[in-house]
Formats: C-alpha cells, structure tokens, sequence
C-alpha cells in the first residue's frame, strides 16, 4: 500500500466513479485474498520485491497446494520451504516443472531467470553438514534473479581452506557464510571482505551446541562488525535478504 | 465450599440432626468423588462456571474414559484436550454424539448451547499453521456459551490484513491472539481495542524459536497494556479465560 | 484510526474541502504529536479507554516531563510508572497536586474519580515483600475508575489465610494475585472463584527463583484454568487489563 | 569402610597372620566386586541401608541381567529402575518371582517384608497423569520396608481435595508429593503438616513447563519450610530418601 | 487447624455459648493476626513445629519489627533471616537479648533451649567460602532445639578431608552438605552415611556456576539416592528441614 | 594481503632487491603495528572500507588513548564505543576536535564528510528510552559517509506511527529498526518496504525481557524475510553493516 | 603451512623453475583437495599430528565413503565418527580389514601401531551407561599411538571404588574422566593425580540433567585445578587432546 | 596419601613403634591442619605438583591471611587469586616480597624459579580487554615453573595477526588461548598447531554474550580436535593445566 494508491482511489472517489463507502473499504481491505485458513498476499510483490513465499512446516497438503495454486497465477518464480518429497508429488500434479531440492527440503519454480544482482553473491560453509543449510539459501537467491557461488567445507580449523577463497570472497556484493558447531566462519570472513556478510547458525552439532544456539551466540557476538545474523537453519531468510542487498 | 454451606451443616448439626463427628467430617470432606486414580471434582461448575475438563495427555484411555463417564452424568457440555483418535474411538462408544476435532485434538461434547456471553470473542491467528491451537481455544468459547469470529493468518509482516479487521477485532469483547516465531501480532492487535486480549503463543517455528519460547517472551514483554499471556499452545486456557471475560 | 474518520476524510475531500495530497497524509499521519524525542500518542483514550501512560524507565527526567505536560493537556488522569522521587520533584513544578507512591515507584494524577467498573477489583499478594508491585497495580487501577480490595500476606503455606478470603475473591469482578518464590497463590485463588484471574509474578525470591523466572513459569503453567499472565513485577499490565475486564 | 575394619585388618597383620604388601592391599581394595562393565558394590547395604539399585537406562539387557544375578546372591530385595518389559521377559529366567510395574516401569523383587519404619510414609499427586513417577516412590519405599499411603489428584485448582486428607497427612512420619505442571501441591501440603515433605516434580505439562523445570523451579522455591527436592521424575530417589527419614 | 479445633468449635456452637455466624467465622478465620502488610501465622508452630520465620528480604525495617514484635509476644525462639546489621539496631530496641550473626546475616531471639531431636545434625561445607550459608543451616538448626556439628572446608579435591570425618557423618541422624561451585559434596557424602543428606548449594563461584545454579543441577542429579536438596543459598530451608527429621 | 600485494613481494624477491627470509616474513608479518597490549590494525580500512574502531570497555584509558593515537595517525574519522565522559577528557587533550555524545557514550572524530552511499539510511526506535543505542548506530553511519533519517518513537502498539512514515521508510536504501521489550516493531517495518531492515534489539525493559534476550529472540524469528539481526545494544554494528550495504 | 614450506616455494621460483604467479597461487592454495561437497585436508596430519577424521553425523553415505577413499590413500589410520552400522557396511567394501565398533559407533582403521605415547592413557567412568563415550576416547587414543587403561563404572557414591585404582591412575601420563548426571567424578580423581585431567560430560541421566549440562557445569566449576573440559558426549576429542599431551 | 606411605604405617606398626588406635587415626587422619574455617592441606603438593592455592573470592581477609601464614611455612611459591589490594596491604606486613599484580587481582609468591618445563606455554588474547584474565593465567604458569610467552590482541577478524604468529605458537609445548565475544580463537589456533590448546573463555563482552556463556559455548563445540576448555575467567585453571601438560 504505497502512497500513489491510496491518491489512485482518492482521485477515483472524488471524480464520483466510486462511491465512499466502496472507497473506504478499499483503502482497508488491500490486496489479498483470503481463502479461508490462508489470506495470500498478492501485494508482497510489490512491496518486497519477490512474492509471497510457502512455508511448509504446520500446513497441511492440502493448504500448501491451495496457497500454491493462488500464488502461481500471478508470480513467475515460488518457493516452498521445509517441505516434504510427498508434498511434492501433489505439487508436480499442480505445475510439472515445479523442481524438488532433496538436501534443502524445497519445491522451487522457476520461470523467469532475468539477472536482478549488481555483483554475486557467495555462499559459504565450514563443513560438509551444513550443505543443505546454504543450499536452501544459494537455491533462494537463485529464484530472485541472482548469480551464487559456492564455497563447501571451508571451516576455521584449517584455516588455509577459506584463505584460499578470498579473491573470490572479495569480488562477491554479499557473502552468506553458513556453520554449525562454534559457528566461527563468519568472522573470519567478516575479517577479509569489505562486504556485508550474513551469517547463517545450522544445528550441527551436538551436546553443548544446543541445536545451533552455539553457533547462533557466537555469530552475534562476532567482533567482525560486518555481520548479521539470520535464524538458525534459516537459509530461506540468508538468501531472501543477501538478494535486497544486492539488488540493483 | 461457600458460606452457605458450612451454616447450613452448622444449623442441622445444631438442630441434632446431624453429630458433632460427622458434622466435622462434611466440613472437610467436600464434593469431590474419588474413583482411585482420580477425584473427579463436581464442584468445579459451582466454583468455576463450567465443570472439569478432562487433559488427555498421560492419562491412559481407560483413565480418561472412567472420568468422562462420571463427568458426563452431571454435566452437559464437556471437553477432552490433548488426546487422539484412537480415545475418540473409545468415548463415541461411551457417548455417540460425542465430537472429534482432528486439527485440535480434541473431543467435545455440547448439549447446552444456551448463549451466556455478553457479546463476541475474537480468535484470529499469525499464519496458517497457528490455526490448530487457535481452534481449540475457539472450540472451548463456544463450548462455554460464546459466539466466537475465526480470523485466520493475518500477521504482522503483510500489516494492512489485521488493519482490514480493524473494525470486527474494535466490536469483540474480548480478542484471543495465536502466534507463533516472534509473537509479534498481540501487540498490534492490543494497540488496536480497548477490550482484553489474550496472547496465545503457539510452538510453531524452528530454531531460535525453540518451541514457542520466542514468542512467549514476546508477549510477555508486549508494549500494549491490555494483554496478558497464557502458556505455549494452551488454546484450552486461552478460550476458558476469554469466556470468563465475556460472562454476563 | 477508525472507519468513521476515513470516511470524514473522504466526505471532505469530495466536498472539495480538502485537496487530494492533503486527504492522503490525513489518512496516513493519524493523531500523534511528534515532538522529537516522542510521538505523543493522543488518540490512545480513543483506541483503547485510556490515556498513555508514561513508562519511565530509561528516559531522561527531561523527557518524562516534556511527555508530562503534552499528555496533561488532554487527559484528566495520568500515571508515571517505574520513576524516581527526584523525577516527582520536577513534576510536582509543573503540577503541584500530582501524587507520589513510594513503595510502587509511581507518580500518579487523579482528576476524574467516576467509577467505570461492574464490579469490585481484588488485587491479594503471597507475601508482605510483594506489596510494591501490587500496589502498582491497585493504583492503577484505580486511577482508571475502579474500586478494589487490597489482601496482603495471604501465601499457600498457611492456607487458611486465603481460604479465609474466598467470599470477598468470589464476589468481585475479576483477581489480581501477586507473588513470587513459586508463585503457586495464583492457581490455588484460581480454583476458589468464577472470574478471570491475572497472574502477576513478582521477582522477590534468590537463587533459583532467577529474579521471578520461577514464579513466572510456575503461573503459566497453572492447572487453573482461569490464570492468564503478566511480565514479571508489571504491576501496572495487570492492572491495566484488570480494569478492561471490568469496565462496564 | 569403618575404623572397626581398619582395625581388623591392622590386627590381623600385627598378629602376622597377612603379610604387610596384602594389608595394604585390602585397605585399598575395599568390598566391590569388578565385573568389567560394572563394579558391583556389595558393601553399599552396609553403608546405605538397602543394596544398590540398577539404574536401567542406558544399559543393555546383558548388562542389566549380569549386575543383577551378582546382586541377587546377596540381598533379599532388589529393584531396577526406568527399565522396559523387554528387560522384565529376561530377568524372569533368572528369578521367577520377580515383579513387573507397568506404569512405574519398574521391575522389583521382594524377599524380606519386615517392617522397618516409624510411621507411614505418604505419596500423594496433583494428577492423575502424575501416578507413574509416584508409584516409583511408593514401590521403592515399600521394598525398603515401609507402610505407603498413596493419595491420587489431589491438586491445588480444587484445594478442598488434599485439605480432605489432612489428619492422613498429619499423621505421617514423612510426605511425598509428586507434582508437574507449576508443582504447588508441595508448598500446600508443607503448611499443613509438621513433618517433613519431599517435593517430586514430573515431567507432566507442556509448552513453558520445559519437561519439568517449571515445576522444579517451583519447588525449590517453595514457601513452606519444610519441603526439599529431588530430580525431575525421581520417584525412586523420593521413595529412597523418604525411607531414610523413616527408619527406626 | 486439625479436626479437634473443629470439634471444639461444633461443641460450643451446640451447646450455645457461641451463635451460628460466628462459629461460621472461626471455621474461617484461622489463628492468624492481620496488621495491614502481613497476616501473622500464630498457628504455623502448632502445624509445623516451629513458629513463623520472618524473612527480611524486600521488607522494610519498620515491617520486620512490627512482625517481630507480634511473633515475639508467643513464640520463645525466633529467627530473622536476610537482614542487616541497621535491622538489628532496632530489634535490640525492642528485644535487648537478641543475637546477631554477621557471617549468617541473621538475627536470633533463644529463649527455650531443650533438646528436641533424636541425634546431632552435621553441617558440612566444601570450602571456607560457603561458611556463611551453612553457618545459617547450623544457626537455625540450634534454634530448633538440636545439636549441631560444624565440619568446614572439606571438599572433594582433597578427599582424605572429608573421609576423615566419616565415622562423625556416619553417627549423625542426617546430614547438611553446603557447596558451590561443581556441588560434588553431596554425592560423596551420601555414599558414607546411611541417613538423609540435605544437599544445600550456595551461589559460591563464577562464570559458569551462574551464581548456583551448577551446584544446584549437580545435586539434583546426585547418583547418590539418600540425597535431597534446598535451593540456592537456603541455609534456613536446610537447617528447619533437617531438624523436622531429627525429631522424636 | 590481497594477491596483488603477494605478487608485489614475489617480484622484489625475484629481482633481488629483498633476500628470501625477508620476503618469508613479509608474507608472514602483514599491516599491523604491536604495541604491547594491541595489535593495532592498519590493513583493516582497506580490507573492510573503515578504519579499526576501539571498542572502549574492559581498556584502561591509558589503552584507549595509546591505540587512538596510532589509528589517528592513519584515518580521518574514527569511534571509540561504549566509553566514558573520563576517557573523553584524556582524548580532547590528544585531539581537540573529538565529539563527545552523551547519549550514545561514544567519542568521534569525523574529518572527512564525504558521501559514499548510494541512498539514505533509516534509523527508527520503538521508544523513547530506545535512543541512545539508535544514536550509536546512526553516528556510526554518518562518520562511514551516509545521509541518515532518525524515527524515533513509532512501536507497534500506536500502529498509526510507523505507518505515517511509510514512505520515508520505502525511499530509504537500508533500515535499521531499534526495539526492546517484545522487539516487534522490525517485522512490521520489514513488511513494509523492499530493501534489507537490521533490527537491533535494545536491553529495554524488565522481567522476562532477560535484557534484551526477549527482543533478540523475536527479531531472529521475524516473519518477514527482509530481516537480519545484530546483538543486543549493538548500535555500533548495525550502523556498519547499514553503511556497507549502501556502499557506492 | 609452515615457513620452511614458504621458502621451499620461494627459492624454486627465484630459481626460475616456477612462474611468478603459480608461486602466488601455490601460496594461497595449500594442501587441501576439493571433492565438491568437501575440501579433504591432507596438510592436517603435519599440522595436528593426525589425519582428518570424518565426523560421520549430517553426512550422506556417500560423502562419508568419498572422503574416506581419499583419506585412505595418505594415511595409514583413519577414525569415521557418530556413525552406523549401514555406513559401516560400505566402508568395508572399500576397505575389508575396517572395524566395526558397536558401542562407540565408530568405524576405524588401523594400519600402524607404533607407540608414540610417553605413558598410559586412563580412561574411568562414572557408570556403566557412560562406557559408549568413554570407549569412543579409548579408541580414539589407541588409533593415535597410545596405550590406555580402562576403568569401568567407579562414580563417587562409592567412593573407594575410585580409591581402589588411585595407584594406576597415579602412574598415568593423563586421565580422562566420563561422566554423566551430577559429573563429580573428574573432581575427586583431579585431587588425587599430579597429572593432567580430561572431564568428559556424558548425556546419561534424566529431568534436571539436561542432557548432560548438568555434568558439563560441574566440571566446568571443578574445584580441582588441573581439569579441563571437552564437549558433552565428545570422546573422540577427549582421546586426541590426550594423545597430544601424552605425544613424546 | 599413596601406598608406599601406607606401607611405611604398616611396617612401624607393625615393629610396635606405634599402637594400633595411633596407627588407624594416622591412616584415616593425612596430611591437612585444620584452623577451623580452613583444613590447609599440605598434601596437595605431593598429590599435585603444586601447593595449595587461596581462591580469595568469598573469604573474609582475616581467613585469607590465616591460611597464607599456614601454607607459607611450607611452600616457596603461592598464590591468591581474586582478591583485592586491601588484602595485599595485610599480606604484605606478614611477607614483604609478595607481588600484587593490579590487572589479574592477584597475590604471587616466588620464592623458587627452577625451569620445570619440557617446553615453553604461549598465552594468546583475542583483544586487549582480554588481557587481565589471560594475565592471570600467564601468572600462574611461571609461578609453577614454566617459561611463558604471551601474545596479546590477535583476534581472527583481522586473521593475519595470529598467521603472523605461528612459528612461535607451533613451537610451544601447550597454548592457551583467552577470548570473548565469539570466543573463535581457540579453533583457528588449534587448527594451526600439533599441540594440546587451552581454551579460556572470558566474560569480556555485552548482550548475547550472557556474561562469557557464548565464547565458552563456543568453545566447547570447536571444531579443531585439540581442545579442551576452563570456566569462565579461570586464568588460574588455565595456568594450572597448561603447567602439567608441559611439566618434565
């Protein structure tokens, strides 16, 4: 609900083509549309730059197909998030190029591939366990029209390993850096780039990493003052804001 | 045990009609019936406005069955919280018109729908997924004597849906708020009426949400001064203080 | 922000009163005073039966008086919570029969006495060290047009003293139940009477009570289903939603 | 090891009737029995007043069987805790007459039923869903010779139902009282009686009960003076202790 | 209020000394004195053995003498627990034979000094630090009427400390071990003696004790199953719970 | 240490002008200068676009003021963070052009004005009592070349006044959103426009804010996606990350 | 990446024999082989003493078995941690001379047996349950070139059971202690060595425990000085960090 | 006490130089000296390496002295950690040459320098501010005998400055590494060593921090295999264990 709206019914009001009442309530009642267990959100588009995103988890088949079939009418690119291969065989009867990502739980559709991004963004992890983590984020930044780099298994104990991807680190507009266990990556990134970094706690890990709330305190605390810091396993989130950061 | 009671014990025990011994007895023996694993209380209507309510959860279905079938002769209306289809099976054997709520897990009977509210509660919801919790504190208003409104998955990041309702939350006596992630959308909704709300924090979320404690926190800390909080997906709690409020 | 203002707007606007740009910022600059520090919120009575209340901790004594004299101007009653008697000693220059509470740490105006509530306000504590933060809450109350009953040092462990107040608890509107430790009064009051009861831990305690964390989880958790809670030692929220419940 | 066997040992090798280097040895070795996963500690019945308990969890079945067959030669009763019937099917072979407790899942032997306490030991609960965790009170407490009275869902929301058992209660040499939830009966139950209780928090509730922290929380808070603690859901810790405080 | 109060009070009534509304009054009002800020217990020594305790925490001076002065009227010992030296300033105004105990923050009124229990009580700390929470165990413990062995600063990384005490622990009829820091005292100790063991942590320590809370889970978990445990620094707890076990 | 500078070495190593283990240690010794207590770090400008900031607490002033003199020697603008008016005294007699902000307790010199950023950078507070850690992230960006609009006053609980500035907010490149107590106020503003929002949690409140861990937990399970976080009072970082992220 | 390694590089390209900017890289790429999903550290073994080990946990079988092929080939003993029994089954397809060890969960290979230790390894636990954890540092330090000691099941509420073995703990060169519930264990044996002490927490217990912070807070507050402490459950750090201390 | 000093009880008791009561008292009575709120334990030496230490915390400074005059009759070199200079000024009459070192608050007497050390122990800080607690452990270390080399503020946001070190640091026997914030360190050290590292957390931070909980979390999940943690701020542990992984 931007200003030029609410002046768009104003001058349609007073040139008479809409009646008061008609103009009251639209002002209230703006763009989505309510289906019951659902109010899909036609005018995040607009407002956020990448439409309305299904987030699987506590929704049942059934609803997350409906809020796919409303969505898919007006957005060429979705993303459904911590989801369910069973729930991508209902979808695939839906849309059939609709794509299923095994290690990031996500259905994605993809129909329009413009590039949106000034630079690239790149995505990191300290180990082989956190891939499904970032692969979430890489796969979202991709669907909002950037180009990703990935850089696996390059954690703080050999530290040789993120050392030799700095070139790439410092040519990146944005650098999402994902890590489990005392979550430390991100500031030694933080420390070589002169970019913002977003850092991304998995739950890897075990014992005192309290399912990610290790790495999760750590990030924060981190004495890069470069660093953000996202929900644990929150790579949806990790990719969705590295994409605003590097929109043109 | 009121006033009352105790004189009219003191007045036939003065008449004779009762001895000193037995007289004392009644006094501390109150009306409660005890059936071994449970002392199934009868005069909670009195008290309370509405009779015992049965918790499913670590009860065994024989338990939960025994109780119900003392609850039942006295009672019209009765609720069975956190329990499972499989109970259901066994109770619709005890009492057939009994009903099963699949998304609330819950099992409710009504025969008294005598409306005993002063005007209307308000259920509404952040997303979709809260809509489980939500029910069930609907399901109880109404099995209470309430009209209950349903609003469902108008949080607070697409505003302009829980402005939309503006005008149906302002009518409500009271307003029962589910969310969960950031428990952000009590606070709105407070500063939007000048009736109750109660903030109903769900468990839904992952991470740093740990199981509703994010959004508990967030309620508790709310900056709107009409909203008091019950426990993580207490829906149950939520509707039977919200019927409270609304008593004639 | 009401639909009847919109609809004022928009009656004017068409009337030609008004140009289009002007009606628009109406719509969007509501009826706060912004006076750099603060947006002085005067349609609060409107949205939610009373004034703002100032919040006094954390702000300089300049800014809670220059919030002071704004809010003065257009509201009988008004309250400073969590202040300081040197902060009372500007406030009483600019209004001399402002009140000052020293155990509840509140200033407090009173200049409309009418009485708004159905029925009686109780507010009791567990123990005589919980008498500040409800005596927030009796204060506050008051000031919004209720009367209410003061029980002081009525904790489980010498049981009688609370059952020795049932008759006054179950006659009034609605229970405010202060205490800390273990915070168990709450339910055991709960269990006595047919109203809404409000939990309002306090931090008094050491060690394991971790500053009111313990009577906090203990009243969420209430086995009496009529509790709904407060933050720790928010003797005002109490207060605040006591009076919403009891308003007429 | 007490000074009278010190003394036996320095004796005997005075009298040189053991060489120096195997008194020395006795002294260190003192009466455990090394079965390689296990140290199985026959001298504890001596020292504690009843033989060491298997603590099932986190053992396998060949483990559990072994320390059981060593302790059995030597002590008339015997208990093993958080064990599973599976467990129950194989120590049957060994000792036919063992006891299985389904909801306690606990698995017993009773050889000696001699009488070894004061006065009467009582378990009560504040639910039904509480029984499992106090019925391992009472088992153990029964297999170390005592005489239990068990008193069933007696909690705070209907107060009248534990005020029912005071002359029970007061007539105990000791109380246990298993609570989850916000865990307030135990604070009651302490200001009704002069004895001592042991305050046993379940993992009973949900959301902010935090599988039993709030009700810990609570009763180590407790307000009545004579209420101490053991874990969350140590019925058998309870039923030990109290057992202790009984003994003539 | 036991059943022959009750009895007392039916018999009066029936023989007329006493009209109906005002034995209906005296079943209600229990022995207890309302002075504003506190309801004095006078029955707590008649329910527990022992008079009412005051505890200074949160209290101001002028509400602690005035509770003092009341308790003092019936009860020969008495104890202030959490004061301060200003406090005592005037309760030796008003009681000229108080004791005040600067370690233990405590002040004490023995005028009755027979010997109630059944053996000694031990107090035992793990270090010289933990002297002033154990002192207050030890101090109330007197007051109650036992004897009392003090044993300081024998903690578990110097064993041949604490094994050096135990035929003393061993002929205790229950055992008060203070700790901070790992609180392994307990553990070790319980393993000795074949009577109860209060385990009391104190909130000696740094970083991750968090002020007690280590101790505190330590003995919680104590594999040690004659232990039971007191929160945090509560000495008084201790000490009352240990002398109810202690008496014939 | 770029690849550039690697080379730069390579090649005087080559042509002899630098032996080999002078060209081994420069690789080694890269652009810091050690002073004993600090390892002043001159490369960190050009590795992240600002010159090292002294974070002022747990440093003597005698350490403060030796690193600001290095640091002043090399950059034009530069902080010192969560310091002292005492500190300030000793770094005015260094350097008189130092500015003292009393709110933010922070020192800055700023010699170089010119603007780096792209657009504006949005600073709001939900309070009053909010500002002073807005003021350390808003001076922050200022001294790194940003134009800054500073909101202050505008939470959730008076909706209408964040959404009268939703047009500032939308024309903004970043925003950073200071809140307390629930923290909700970043996922309503993170609704509301298409660029990245840093919510900053402040340690505001009371209670069960756990001083600001209520606010940090909601802002990290923020609904909308446009929201990373920062730690709790970190002004300093989020005006960093703001301004790299409206880097030219 | 030592500084012979540099100068090696650095003489062969001022030698001619390399190319300015293949020395560059060689500088930047050290000894690691990127397989995609992993960067194999072959350089670790020069550098820690020890071949990578593969923590099994997050990872498809897949990427185990493509890690360990590669590892294989470099180094003669080789540890897969957190891992199965079905893993275990492809490994040894790959390599049939792998061992399978049930408790641990651990797959290793040993091809070199060279002792390179100064002394003894001992590894105690508390409990029988703790035996998994403990076996994982036992085999872990035996892998790495170490004779170690077992003591099974010697937890304090015995306490001579750990008094039994003082003599060959005496005589080791490190001590590594498991424990689980109150984790006392490390404390006594720390007072009885003048060696180096390795606390391992394990998650055995239950309620209060927290699986396995309470033992990890224990000793981490150890009063006993010469304790250190590794990660809940962590046996495979426990047995290198030992290694490294007993390494000639 | 170990078994040749049993042996030696034995052989003189057994040549009749001492009687059996003496000889049993001697083998349960070792070497400490009790004064009453202290049990000095002069034992420690042998069983440790070292003499005992006075943790000053919670001591009053009469105890503080106290136990000083007992333990400097016997040991050349001592301790007291976490005390204050009031208390130097008292020790300082009773020895002249202790030392007071204002950062760690600590007493040292060195009385003895004889290198006992296979190797030097590097201490490294991540900041300044972390210096006082790294102080404290360097401290101890040379008062145990070892050669110390410290090096202080090498965080790994500027990652060169510890690269920059690492000839010294793989050149040490053992490394401590002292952090906040993140607490990061420690990995990228351990990644660069084949020696045993230390961990030692410090409370230097603010927010998410909780006081040293994050670097400590940290720390225990780090991903370098070699090593292990201390408390919070427990620079004496640090020294302490780093002194016997490097003793001869």
């Amino acid at each position: 609900m931007n200003i030029s709206d609410i002046e768009e019914i104003l001058k349609a009001h007073f040139a008479g083509s809409i009646p008061t009442d008609e103009a009251a309530a639209k002002l209230r009642n703006l763009s989505y549309e309510d289906i019951g267990y659902a109010r899909v959100d036609h005018g995040r588009a607009a407002r956020q730059g990448f439409p309305e995103v299904i987030f699987g988890q506590g929704k049942t088949p059934e609803q997350v197909c409906g809020i796919f079939e409303k969505l898919l009418e007006r957005t060429p690119n979705l993303l459904i998030t911590r989801t369910t291969s069973e729930v991508f065989g209902q979808i695939r009867n839906i849309f059939t190029d609709a794509e299923w990502h095994e290690s990031a739980k996500m259905i994605r559709v993809i129909r329009d591939r413009t590039d949106l991004g000034i630079g690239e963004i790149s995505v990191c992890t300290a180990g082989t366990s956190d891939i499904p983590v970032a692969e979430e984020a890489a796969l979202t930044a991709e669907a909002m029209g950037n180009r990703v780099q990935r850089m696996w298994d390059a954690g703080v104990a050999g530290i040789h390993r993120i050392l030799g991807e700095r070139e790439r680190l410092q040519n990146s507009r944005v650098v999402i850096v994902a890590a489990g266990m005392e979550g430390a990556l991100p500031s030694v990134v933080g420390g070589l780039v002169a970019v913002p970094v977003i850092a991304l706690p998995t739950s890897i890990g075990y014992g005192a990493s309290f399912h990610g709330l290790a790495a999760l305190l750590g990030m924060l605390n981190s004495c890069a003052s470069n660093v953000t810091v996202v929900n644990i396993d929150n790579g949806f989130g990790a990719g969705f804001a590295a994409s605003l950061i590097n929109r043109k």
